[in-house]
């Protein structure tokens, strides 16, 4: 999406109605507080990673009805007249709080909080929920891979098995959290994610031969490239990669086969033709786990695709988006009385609510604690919420790199059970204080 | 994203590397053939569902590098002054056929053929893969959803569980396998998607009292709106949205509890209450499975999220886009020879192939057959390739509603067992003719 063009219609139809009705009532403008958590964590998994924060500050910016989309609701007569009236000066102004994006999160504890009138606040739901639900899956199975991994390093390339877009927010959250490069030129340009990548099948089936292919990609990009070796016969193509490339070749991709057995027996080959430093690096419908079983294979770097863009099993991670509060009346000193759905099997818990993470006194945590107020200052009580905007001024924004950092920081807090690729419980209980 | 921004950046690096590769070589201007098919199935499901084609259309037109993508690529040395001097020129001037949009597909058989240059071919790579595999995954568990429903209506409501540009696509998608509309506006304003939608609990919550909610709702919308009634106890919502919209109201809708059992009781009431024309809607982790499993309860419509924007358990359908042919010199009339690769478990079938459709004297499907030239004009073979695009300028374009209607008419062709809900084998086989 351009940088200029409204977010305002990536929302649903009752979004509108909803704001059309409390419009109607007199409701619209009553102080209100929603909360986005996860009811749950996807089945298995021992963390959650917060992602989106980023994206979500960008799109809340562009969320604006100009002419064409009140031309859109006018038309098809999504709302009324009044509401479109309303919708023309639309502008958030109230505040939101979330966790630092790059966080850990564990079920219950509200990692977004808005808060403004429930017309401003209702609108929000769904941009929300989409930006933080495919990003928060997409960093929550990458920040397993990036564990499986250890110190070798992760390429997103999981481009095309994923909608165009959702492929740079991809590369985006896998690089949050702990992936070193992505395949996605536009992830590169919008958010700074280096990118990287040489050659696909096709460019050797293009040339007269694989030699022919080898010394081109060579010639054109210097031998500290990587060749990719599988397209006939890896040993053969090992041979001639190393004749051609000289024993400096950057390193060679396996893409096919027994990873870890072709790698064992290629690093042998590497190493008789004096290319010792040569790198291996493996692809091809790699997951956490299979990242982790070539642990003791001699590669030095995985690319991984599919499952990381389809959150590995998990491609939504079902964050809700719940009125906790709301005022009674229009009055701005009306107090925010708790709210709270009873429906069988879904229930929510009223009030506003500010997480906290417990730490123990090595540093590891140890529970996420959920208080009706702010949390009390006292040591190893680290507050998760920090403000992201103020009265309708985004002032949360911070750069992905800055997010990188802080889901380095948020893992090794840790303990070290969170860290098992083997299905488990969520690895922090949420205590509701 | 927005109608003139350049798509040329949604992309792989190593597109782009091949290209300065190629351009080395001078191999980048031999004509080659690029074909995107499936190697089967997602696992257990009976046929697949082509779509994209149209919007992969729209973002071929706008595949161009202006200043701003040679500037990135330029800065980050992604490629050679060489190959950025090529790209600044870049359109595709190439020939493109497909299946048509909504059509069923099974393993082997091309869904897209792109014959050009390998330069402008192979840049088409990522971007046709993302739309299509994306695309198609949803339309593919889509269409089973249809199927599951009968003759009762589908309500796509997905978008807050997918990145919120796939939520439009899929949107679209859904609408071409069969929903009947969708919850995303954007998908209306872009696709012509028809939008529904009116409440959420927090409509409810926000009021004084659930009567307030819904007497307002009735007051602004009208009594053929659709209450949700089970934020608290349903049997008295239900009750009270009767007394208040009359016993015309439109719709209640049902999100949680046991649908099947409370649509029942739900039923009875509203007849009893004399709104005997009143329709229950139902939503909440519905998937086509739990859709069917309704169908002989009192429902007289669904609303399906999460499971139809990630595919109901398959959220891509891992298409692969491989070179079969290329000219092995830069004469036009050179002859294109059949490629390919030989890798462990992925070979592909070199030389260009044309897919169709063999149909029995009842005009039902029993095969897919594969031509290695066009298939033989003869009664009960319907060839599945249209152009799409010809010598770079579209030419398929179609509506939204053509390919709806092209699926109810590919869904009437298939056999029986193709429509059951079980797991199971490719309804129809591929024959390499």
């Amino acid at each position: 999406m351009s940088e200029d063009s409204s977010s305002a219609l990536l929302t649903d139809h009752y979004e509108l109605t909803m704001l059309q009705g409390a419009l109607h009532s007199g409701a619209a403008g009553r102080r209100s507080v929603f909360e986005m958590f996860a009811r749950r964590l996807p089945e298995g998994r021992r963390y959650g990673v917060v992602a989106g924060t980023g994206r979500f500050l960008d799109l809340l910016e562009r969320f604006r009805f100009g002419t064409a989309e009140l031309d859109f609701l006018s038309d098809h007569g999504v709302v009324d007249e009044t509401t479109l009236e309303w919708l023309s000066q639309y502008r958030f102004g109230g505040n939101v709080w979330g966790y630092g994006e790059g966080e850990t999160y564990f079920p219950g504890s509200p990692i977004l909080v808005v808060e403004g009138s429930f017309a401003e606040a209702v609108l929000l739901e769904t941009l929300a929920l989409s930006v933080y639900n495919h990003d928060s899956a997409i960093a929550s199975a990458a920040s397993r891979m990036v564990v499986a991994a250890g110190d070798r390093p992760l390429i997103e390339m999981g481009s095309r098995r994923t909608h165009e877009e959702s492929a740079v927010a991809s590369a985006r959250a896998a690089y949050i959290a702990g992936f070193s490069t992505s395949s996605n030129l536009e992830a590169g340009r919008t958010y700074g994610v280096p990118t990287g990548g040489t050659a696909a099948h096709s460019f050797t089936l293009l040339h007269d031969s694989e030699r022919h292919a080898f010394r081109t990609q060579v010639e054109s990009m210097g031998a500290g490239t990587t060749l990719l070796v599988d397209t006939f016969d890896v040993e053969r193509a090992v041979r001639t990669a190393v004749e051609t490339a000289g024993p400096d070749l950057g390193a060679i991709r396996l893409d096919s086969g027994d990873l870890a057995a072709t790698a064992g027996r290629v690093r042998k080959e590497l190493d008789d033709l004096g290319a010792v430093n040569t790198r291996i690096l493996v692809t091809g419908d790699l997951d956490e786990h299979s990242v982790q079983a070539l642990a003791v294979a001699p590669v030095n770097g995985y690319g991984v695709g599919t499952s990381l863009v389809t959150g590995s099993g998990a491609p939504t991670v079902s964050l809700v988006y719940k009125l906790v509060a709301r005022a009674r009346s229009l009055d701005p000193q009306a107090v925010l009385e708790p709210v709270a759905k009873r429906s069988v099997g879904k229930p929510s818990r009223g009030g506003r609510k500010w997480g906290a993470r417990r730490l123990d006194d090595k540093g590891t945590a140890v529970s996420e604690e959920v208080f009706p107020h702010l949390p009390p200052q006292e040591t190893g009580l680290r507050p998760m919420l920090r403000r992201l905007v103020a009265d309708g001024e985004v002032v949360g924004r911070e750069t992905t790199a800055a997010a990188r950092e802080r889901h380095r920081a948020a893992l090794a807090e840790l303990p070290e059970e969170a860290l098992r690729m083997s299905r488990g419980d969520a690895a922090l209980p949420t205590v509701f204080r």
